[in-house]
């Protein structure tokens, strides 16, 4: 008998790994109305996590309102979950969403770019960049819930997961639209880019700093799934299911066979990486454009 | 007059290689009822050659019943006789195809991962490169006429030809599915499928072990034409035809441009790779798993 | 706030740069009927520039009838036209069409590659590499308006651009079809291509030499738009609107980042590109062929 010699002799349920997980279903962990389950979430300040160790999935939430900018702080807390997770043997997957209403997550924080001395850029850029070898090449199954706008560095988050799944509401437009800012996206943020959906499209949807809507993001291949807001985490959950039914092991030396050598382009340049951010930051051209940019963010709020 | 100026003079026709040829059919070489016409027919006992020597084209087809796994017999019989064709300047282009009724391959046969010495596994897989390297750099034209299920092994093999036409069978699933048996495919065999489906749609037929539905491979790119299953080989003929319009030393050497850096990758590593296989097909735990799976099979069977 | 917190209080509008443009209209700077305004043109003989200086958008006409070919004067003059613009501080984008009815440019000219000299095969060879590395990686915007058969050379220009407009006539066939010649396109025609329709398109697309229709040419992703014939101009000076709204400095380093190693990997090898193409094209076997060809030609014009 051959490899899959299976194909012939089992049915086609056998052949579709989703099939073999019998009614399975993975309870969500909310907290039971009483309030009395609160030990069953665990994670940090802005970070919250409810696992659910009998199915293995835990739930992770972005908490940094307004706007769930990634702040070196949130940076620091998800990086510290997210090994946490990652090295305790119960959860095999992991689903990034959002507990700020609209917003998966605006991206990068101006505010640790702007007006800061150098090695406090030199911190936060390599916070960033910390964060995305981590989820890029994580054990863990990612499936991004992405129940908001999803712009820039939020995206970015998304695209390390192993599965997409958007909230069909216009409001949530996502890309990566750094040139809009007049900043240009990392080497590497182009890379997780161009394997998601292209050369040719990256191409232009950096160039234009272009934001999708939902059937865009699906067309163009940003996103593998695009659901009604309501099922966002739902629909995650049962794609997690189909996910859990292959053996970890084989899963996670072919994710690491996909992406290694993407992840290997920084880890071998991460400290001129850092300080190419540094220079370019620290220029007066992009400090005023930033400084005039969050003056009228605020004016706005105010 | 500039290279291709004959796009303004000629008639649309003549940009369209395949109408170039005035009528011509390929006959196929199908022994007379009377069955006095086998001197026709060559090969050996596992690859049936249909030569159409004045078409300058062969219908190879694999008989290792049941389902055409790719044992150590029948990949030595698939490189010899394919060099034979290669070597023959009488062929030009080949259509690679079963004869094993509901199965194009089974892919790599499991009786010679298991149970054996690390030296039978060593040649095992030196034959498995060694096809691949052959396939997938044929100065032949190669079209597969996929008519039957087609994973693993039997997908790869497919996925070195020119072109793919897949019979419209809900059966027939096509796709790499190496970590449905808790393994992983080999990275040349990830390098065929991004060739040919892209990163991203790699990424996850691989991560997920999928087997695709002839509407599904159609989709995502792995076959280039699905229709019906008695059209299969009648559409490769035809297929064929545009293909063998084109001047052979100019399609060779553009074929070899767009895949030379591949092939590169698994021959300078030639002897790693093997390594790598063996050692990894020798784990108790692989072994185990390999052997259930076997067990499983012949009950099945039984 | 964060990077792109823009998305949440700013109105959808604000996310597409277009639309930042406020009614904006690019003059189109066609001469006065009165054909006073000539001093607005510029170029040279082959080669018209209608530049707006206002808009910061010149339209870029080729003029080497009957199907503008690629002759060593015609890239002499492009590349000279080019520079000027690229060095010219009031220019942000350059459209590139066709001024010669029913062709864009029928490509190379095999004029310039039969019956000649060796040492002018490499200067003519030198600078069709030339005019390929200033298009590729130009700091202007660069937009393809398409109004006529598009094979080859001419594709490739096309292929340079960051968007590219085919007017919807059937007879405007678009690919690079060297092999029908019996020729192979160079690596970084292939590289250009592989850029924009990925591995597995091209790879077909140039075994086969084919040309696609304009339907099929938006399908595969060859060009961006599809518009009538009428519209095709004007569809540009509407897109590259788009183009200009984003920070030239942010874009220009976004496209180096895209198109940067594909242009190194010609830059790197670029006399023994020139010695490889001198040394096919003086072969016996091509110079009759391309004679032939010729020959055919000027009877069909005859």
């Amino acid at each position: 008998m051959a490899l899959a010699a299976g194909t012939r002799v089992s049915s086609r349920a056998l052949l579709r790994p989703w099939a073999l997980l019998r009614g399975a279903t993975i309870r969500r962990t909310e907290p039971a109305a009483g309030g009395g389950d609160s030990a069953r979430r665990f994670g940090t300040q802005r970070v919250l996590v409810e696992p659910d160790a009998a199915a293995g999935v835990a739930v992770m939430k972005f908490k940094n309102p307004p706007v769930n900018s990634l702040s070196l702080e949130l940076l620091t807390e998800f990086i510290i979950s997210l090994e946490k997770l990652e090295n305790d043997k119960t959860f095999r997957g992991v689903i990034l969403t959002s507990d700020c209403p609209g917003v998966f997550s605006a991206g990068l924080d101006l505010r640790e770019m702007c007006g800061k001395n150098p090695a406090h850029y030199a911190e936060y850029w390599k916070a960033v960049q910390e964060l995305w070898l981590r989820l890029y090449l994580s054990n863990l199954v990612l499936i991004a819930a992405i129940n908001g706008a999803c712009p820039a560095g939020g995206c970015l988050i998304s695209l390390t997961c192993d599965y997409r799944i958007l909230a069909d509401n216009p409001k949530y437009l996502m890309g990566l639209n750094e040139t809009l800012l007049g900043i240009v996206a990392p080497f590497w943020f182009k890379d997780t880019l161009v394997n998601t959906i292209g050369h040719r499209a990256s191409e232009q949807a950096l160039q234009l700093g272009l934001l999708f809507l939902p059937a865009e993001a699906l067309q163009v291949g940003l996103v593998d799934q695009v659901v009604p807001e309501d099922q966002v985490l739902s629909t995650a959950l049962s794609v997690m299911a189909r996910w859990m039914a292959i053996p970890d092991h084989a899963r996670q030396l072919t994710k690491n066979m996909m992406r290694k050598t993407t992840v290997d382009r920084l880890v071998k340049q991460r400290d001129a990486d850092i300080q190419n951010f540094v220079s370019f930051i620290s220029r007066d051209s992009i400090q005023k454009s930033l400084q005039m940019y969050l003056e009228k963010l605020k004016q706005k709020k105010g």
